[in-house]
């Protein structure tokens, strides 16, 4: 897909939907004072991914985009390759499973066999390869304004979201320029990065001139993910590790971090960066815009 | 381990070791104003995780305490069982590995091959009969005084830490009464609990009249963790999905989340709370020792 010139800039191609009514459940609980309080609590819901006739893995998912989060999974563990053509993907929402079928030969069995627990994560698996593939790695040219990363920030806080909604969720947004294109949301940071994997693959929508925003923190894991997925560009609103920064400056992954209002740190591909902006005229984050302070 | 009475009350078994050298990295960053920074940052390096001659995991830790790791993850993960013996457990530095040598006979072989992929974390998996062990579990009686849960929740948040120092990581307390016994961080949080469920191994403390604080959100896995563990009640400062407080409600587990100064929430076994605090009394969360909204 090629995003016309003719797009709106500032309309997203998905945005969450805070109403939709199988994300949220009302829960009741009682709150400091013993006041019966009824809330609106996000789901969480089993989804097991079938690639072929091999079952790969239950997930624990919000439930939006099904198809997406299937293939941006399986794209993203390396177990769909280049060339390889997705036949059908089918999602049975009784059963809770998605099956993709393709017409090669999977070597996912091997992988399943290496299991890296990854930070930020209960029992997380990376399976094996994925370090493997970045030393192949070549990340696209790209220009970061900053007059785009704090338009990005304000559009983004300022969308209405699950998170907003009820709290206890991550949300990852795809950008170009000024313009967040696809805001996908989950209880698993990572199953929001791949839904938008997913979408892209979809899609056809190439990682060139993209950034990818997380409110998640930059762990090693979402580097590799990123570079990965060919984006050369990974800003996030969280802190980073000494690894996470580590893999990006050797991928020559622009990292920024810790992005709120006016302030940034970028820890890696500064180069990239056009100061086009003067953060004293940027205002500071709204009070009701701020992350509630989840984990 | 039985705690004596005569024990200081607001003494920790173990503290965060914010100044240790080996936990956190500077690392160059620039800021919005173009300003070179340097940032005290959270490691993050693997640890491969041995029970006896099988290799199990290899998790990505902060690196403090493997030993207590391994052993929580392994007992975690239904791998250690009651009454099987530890006849040692070994940590080398150098190779970044854990052997756990028992001498009981595995099964976590089948256990290998039936994954889910949880909340929170990227590629997650929770071994096959981790819901199933659920069915027998009987939490212990318990109850929790309001003003304990507002001097633990003051006392957690102004005790010297990784995440005060760097962020980026999370944080879980094992408490009792209103005293912080155990405190562990990580950047994953599962690690986090971890490494308290192999403390608890190791000295033999038993769940009973504890309380399990985490920074991170309630999600199933940390519902079913900390019941799997026996220990009757779990808080958090974040939110909580729909079906981590519906697992909590079906196993007894009293579950708060959302404790912020004053307030909380209680979603699941509100009988166990005597309220013996006045919630206009307690100060509202000085604004120093917000978490700083990291994810």
């Amino acid at each position: 897909m090629q995003l016309s010139e003719h797009d709106s800039t500032d309309t997203y191609l998905i945005a969450p939907s805070p109403g939709a009514s199988k994300l949220t459940r009302a829960v009741e609980g009682v709150d400091h004072e013993g006041r019966v309080q009824h809330l609106n609590v996000v789901e969480e819901r089993p989804l097991t991914i079938f690639l072929n006739a091999q079952e790969i893995v239950t997930a624990m998912t919000i439930g939006d985009y099904p198809e997406y989060l299937a293939l941006g999974f399986l794209r993203n563990q390396g177990m769909l390759r280049d060339g390889e053509t997705v036949l059908c993907v089918d999602y049975d929402d009784e059963l809770d499973t998605v099956v993709v079928r393709t017409d090669g030969q999977t070597t996912y069995e091997d992988k399943l066999k290496k299991k890296t627990r990854t930070s930020g994560c209960a029992v997380g698996t990376v399976f094996g390869d994925m370090m493997e593939g970045l030393e192949g790695v070549r990340l696209p040219d790209a220009a970061v304004r900053t007059s785009d990363l704090y338009t990005l920030a304000h559009r983004i806080n300022t969308t209405p979201s699950l998170y907003l909604e009820a709290g206890a969720i991550h949300g990852t947004v795809l950008c170009e320029g000024a313009r967040p294109l696809v805001y996908m949301e989950d209880v698993g940071r990572h199953n929001a990065v791949d839904k938008i994997a997913g979408w892209m693959l979809s899609e056809d929508v190439g990682p060139e001139g993209k950034l990818l925003y997380t409110t998640g923190r930059l762990t090693s894991e979402m580097v590799i993910k990123t570079a990965l997925m060919g984006i050369p560009v990974l800003a996030s609103r969280s802190g980073f590790t000494a690894w996470g920064v580590e893999i990006a400056r050797q991928v020559g992954l622009t990292l920024i971090g810790r992005m709120r209002g006016r302030r940034f740190v970028c820890l890696s591909g500064e180069d990239r960066l056009i100061r086009d902006a003067d953060p004293a005229l940027v205002a500071d984050e709204d009070r009701q815009n701020k992350r509630k302070g989840g984990q």
